[in-house]
């Protein structure tokens, strides 16, 4: 690995993802730096579908807290920032824009709903990845969650109907205690084989 | 950020998707390697679903070059190393081991199909975005493809029908004229929003 030990710790082996963070905010310039740094990594077609809505007033966390299950509730009400991570569905519109080189890829390759939705889910979840990565490149622990109502809260922060919320993500620095112990991993032999 | 700039070049800036690779092979103790770093990046519930098969062998190869999109079978046929990135869509078998601190999330959570899947897509997708830039981080390029056809690259290699294939990744050192001009990103405005 071309990493400094140092760095592989900061991202993969001793960052951990935290359940108790500091008041510390999270400002903007320090998401725009992570961004601009993530957005460069890959997705199909160019297409970067992921869309990032900032829970920043206390209103909107109120209406998200009800909407994640019992045992985020608290976490999402807690952490300095929480956003909800969504793939825009109709992320085609911008492909000529974003992929000049074939720019009918939008009706060639997008017009079919099923397609898109799939496509738009697949590269926004990797550009999560990504961006996952980036915030702890940024010095910040993060705290990604699935467990809420999907569909209420993308009605609820994307009434726009085009959007779809896969991940909400607490983010802030690491409290007291802020996790718990390290889950095992899966074995390199058990998720690799050769044919 | 607390990386060097070298390192954000690496990941991020100067990494590019290469099309043109030397012949340099890419062996398993480089993958076991990245995947050591890598596997410690959160998944949901720690459910672990990214699958990899490693297409070594010119009959296997044979077999997937035909079944991706014209455009990719070049790229498919001539990388030093290709290997299909998919879902288990039975990782909750694993999960009593994987998450032991609520080993009923098996039945809980994931005894319905349909959530089932949609979290293993959403969970193996975040690790292939992981998995690229751990590849980078070895000092490799790759070349991500989204553009085949997944039922029948699933069936062909995944034959006992609980996998699904996500994404093709071509993997080496890059080679003479290895990538096109670099394609626009969204700005940070048009991805983030605030409520």
């Amino acid at each position: 690995m071309l990493l400094d030990p140092h760095v592989q710790d900061l991202l993969f082996r001793e960052a951990r993802t935290a359940h108790v963070f500091t008041d510390e905010p999270v400002d903007d310039e320090r998401l725009a730096a992570v961004y601009e740094l993530v957005r460069w990594a890959p997705t199909s077609f160019n297409q970067q579908p992921l869309r990032v809505m900032l829970v920043r007033s206390d209103e909107a966390r109120r209406r998200l807290v009800p909407l994640m299950w019992d045992s985020a509730q608290a976490r999402t009400a807690a952490a300095p920032l929480v956003a909800v991570l969504a793939a825009d569905l109709d992320f085609h519109e911008y492909l000529p824009e974003q992929f000049p080189v074939f720019p009918q890829a939008k009706d060639v390759c997008f017009s079919n709903d099923d397609a898109r939705v799939d496509s738009a889910v697949l590269n926004a979840a990797i550009q999560i990845g990504y961006f996952i990565l980036g915030v702890r490149a940024a010095g910040l622990a993060v705290g990604p969650m699935t467990g809420f109502q999907a569909d209420k809260v993308s009605a609820e922060f994307f009434p726009d109907g085009r959007h779809r919320a896969l991940v909400v993500i607490s983010m802030g620095r690491p409290g007291a205690s802020a996790w718990f112990d390290r889950l095992p991993r899966l074995p390199y032999d058990r998720v690799f084989t050769s044919c």
